[in-house]
């Protein structure tokens, strides 16, 4: 942590700034300057003491301002974890060479439609089912999902057709449900900074998703994602789905691509990229599918409806198996481009 | 609605936008334009319809785009609700012409903290106290809260100031326990879209503040209120508490207080502004609180602590019980040149 | 300037970080830390070599990430220049106790248009007029301004009524033209960086207004101020008038009134704020100019058209002469709340 | 244009509504609908009506609000165009199935600097050299370019080496001077409604890459490249180069890929992408610029530069020769997985 002053700060005031921290146990670095002094903290500081030293410090007379030199998230970090994490589910491993395919409807709507939906999953090549029991909605007029019904529809089809499962969860009392249904839980974009629910995730150790919110920074996601570790659930993957749009003519989302290489840089967590929220209108998403293997996601997360016209939820941002079908000889030719396959 | 179709559209195109209307049981009007044809959905959509005709209207065939032309939201809008809604909380009053005043620190720390904050809050002449015991924290390291430990000792010091009390509530199932020791629950930005919480404090009853999320629309902030509604709860109070912010570089959020007069204008709810999340910096709180009631506000939150340099979280933007007394002369002058009281 | 080392960062890499800065006749000082070394630089860095050193070292071995600790422009920072400019124009003070109101249309459209708006300018005891000779407008379709014919309208009703006049010059061979009619240049939000246009207004001397663009940080607009600054033009108001929006459902942009007590904090210049383009309705823009006058704004610009509803340009957020007036009592009277006059 | 009323408009209100559209010579279409009435607008409105027409509306006595429900722009639309549109420029061509590659430095420095960019290019197989000689600087103390002997410089390296030539122009005094030594004009960012620069260009005739602005929605963008077309130069390239980022801690912009198939679908230019800008960090450069192609781009700009830890400006986001030349195989490769070459 560096304490900027400013340059009217009188010699009082970094005394005042050096006594607060040396208060704390932590060694203070005088650094003068032309124009003004800086105060650095050379020692690491504790992860709960952080804030709370730079909420005081913050406010200290003639303090210009105080600025983080690192970063507030250590376990999900690549600095303290130079290696790839591979999270292996199952014997499927997310996070190595081979991009997976994450596929299913937005919401389990039925037996039939599901079995007909792990079948075009299967034919894909994908290695997750996905589908909705427990939704959330912006609306409560909105179709509200099948819950428990639905997490056994999905559990069974998984099953007959050798693929993981994944669906969300929504609060911290339906975990040990929804864990024992699932392979993968998922944590939603505005659940991310849930944090009973991350806790609770976190110490349930089952795999999970979680979803980057539509504003949320890189360190916010992070920290999220450090919740679960420090909890020690060590099974993290993590999910871009799209930041909230200049304006929404034409998109629902923007796809942030750009996080995709940061955050392989900044963490050792695998990141999946899911294209069907990042853009929400079907006939762009393998577009952006093949742009989110190109920059370097471990997975691909796709909406996929065996009827999007007849869709309970986000049938306008769902593939057709057959549109899914026609994007894999592509997504795969992208992925072999790049010495991954597919 | 209006659906409207490409110029290159065939009027094939437009009869399977009219069929797919009428399938459901509504009216569709055809209205020829010089370059191109929209269909008009003249009747009310029953509001669980209106999401799935949206995404099934919008990938047909020759669709150029479809445009909502009401609002989401109906419970919560002032069309069918014309006069505001007075919230009345053990006689205080929120949305009329007095404004209320809600201050105390951002945690409950210790008895002796609150005792100090709550003689500053009554010499204010504040009506609510407020003091978290449940908080939602970026970081796992951070001071989560006192927790029920917390909530009594609120609940004590409010009783002994003749102070009404409000707390953050994170979880669905802690919902009786708080709503068992404060007058008026708090749901927080970040968890405006935590549905099941939605649910369960609309079922309650209980008084509820509710933040809007760091990047939520007005749709979607009154569509949370909407739940709420829906669920039974008549008591909400609607809170500005700034947007994610062009750079942090000089204020935490960016409070957007063009919300104020919208909000009062779409909707008949009490609006609350909470400059100190707003802004972040304690010096900057009082012209923005001026500015808030200046813009309309109902009621402002402020928060303040007896040594803001001592306190376990959000310690740069609390004011100290000096710089709140001090604030409230010229708050309540402002108040008077638009005709209210403070 | 702080170059923060990888944790993996080795002897060498600092070394050459070291090197890379003393080649340049600066000092380094090595900061040895818990996790990781961080070289300071604490002598000035000379403005013009600010970047190319940030991006220097940026992408050196063994770097993680480089902070700036001051601030990148000098001439409008308060730091260097600690009492409060007020920017006098023909015996009109900005930035003293009185704010001043500045009104007129969007665009000078008749002689008679503007002789209406003036009266009614004098009967609200604004000391400015304005109206656009030369209008930006994103349509190429859209009325585009009576230009030398408009600026020869204002300068003459000015005059009559004793009006100080402004209009915006959006190129920068225009300048002498626009100068030698008005009293005040304005510069729009969308040219805030042309960085010619900047240069010749600087150049020419005469007082400028200056638009914060829609997506500029605080940072970026004063370095567009130090432009002028630079130039040698000391006679610069600053202008808040709303940044992109989170959505454009209720308000053309958000009003970001944070930036007011913020600017005049980190800056010496007045700040005027443009509630009209701020919330881009007419309805709401009383409200907004009683915030911004709360908030500690030096000037209110509002657009007034004696008849918006025939407008040109912005008639849906331009006040009637008659809503002006009923505005003036309540600016006055928030203004005294705090021991302003207006 | 569709006009909804509010729920406690009268008759009255409507009749105002439909008088008011009929009196600009248009036909209004009554549709009455469950809760409120709705009045449409069936005929094309001319493009100059549009907005002065949507601003009366929006004031008007029971107008809940008004929605535009076509494009304000039509030259740039694919509506009225709808083969894609090849530009040419001696040969090379854009938007074609040959992906096009821009490279060089930010900025041109030296003949020196020049030629080893323009080898570099080639042996990479781009066609245009690109190279700074008026730089846009947000600071006035950063290096801001070598004007018209820069313009030489990349003119004459050029032609030695057989490749296009771009460089960026940002007054409209000065659009002969760079015509007559470039093939391609571009227009930056922050230029993007510099209206006079556009229309200046506009009639010239000359090629130009237009970048879109940092905060410009789409319609902003294309209503941009509207005035180009509307001042009759059809040679007119698209350039996404990344938008306001949530955060700058980790990317200077966020390069919005969603932009690359939506603009190919609403608009029949050429979409050219620019991931050194989009990003900014040399490194995740080339993970970008892959994404890039797969997203569908016609065209890629990257800058490069022989020494980029020499360069004035940009060095943090240019890739070495080096780094380009390792790049292109990958880069030929993703082209190839989608049909295209590069």
């Amino acid at each position: 942590m560096i304490v900027v002053m400013s340059v009217s700060a009188v010699e009082e005031d970094v005394g005042q700034v050096i006594s607060a921290i040396e208060a704390r146990g932590l060694s203070a670095l005088r650094m003068p300057g032309g124009d003004r002094v800086a105060v650095g903290i050379p020692s690491a500081i504790p992860p709960d003491m952080r804030e709370p030293l730079y909420q005081i410090l913050s406010v200290l007379s003639g303090v210009a301002h105080v600025a983080h030199v690192s970063r507030p998230y250590k376990l999900a970090s690549r600095e303290f974890h130079r290696a790839d994490t591979v999270v292996e589910i199952k014997g499927v491993r997310f996070g190595g060479p081979h991009i997976q395919i994450m596929t299913g409807p937005c919401s389990v709507e039925s037996l039939d439609q599901m079995q007909a939906a792990a079948e075009a999953a299967r034919a894909a090549g994908a290695s997750v089912l996905r589908g909705g029991a427990f939704k959330p909605r912006t609306s409560p007029y909105a179709f509200q999902g099948l819950q428990e019904k639905g997490l056994k529809i999905l559990q069974q089809v998984g099953r007959e057709h050798g693929l993981l499962t994944i669906s969300e969860v929504m609060q911290p009392d339906l975990v040990p449900l929804v864990a024992s249904h699932v392979d993968i839980l998922q944590i939603g974009a505005r659940n991310m900074q849930n944090f009973p629910l991350l806790i609770e995730v976190g110490k349930s150790g089952h795999p999970v998703l979680l979803k980057r919110g539509p504003s949320a920074t890189l360190d916010e996601f992070l920290l999220a994602a450090e919740y679960l570790l420090h909890y020690n659930n060590s099974k993290v993957l993590l999910c871009e789905r799209g930041v909230h749009p200049l304006d929404r003519s034409y998109a629902r989302n923007t796809l942030d691509l750009n996080a995709v290489p940061v955050l392989k840089e900044i963490s050792h967590l695998p990141v999946i990229a899911d294209p069907s929220h990042g853009i929400g209108i079907s006939r762009h998403v393998p577009a952006m599918a093949l742009a989110s293997v190109a920059a370097g996601a471990d997975g691909i997360m796709l909406e996929m409806h065996p009827n999007p016209r007849q869709a309970l939820s986000d049938g306008a941002q769902s593939l057709t198996p057959g549109q899914l079908q026609a994007l894999m000889p592509r997504l795969r030719a992208v992925a072999a481009a790049i010495g991954r396959s597919a």
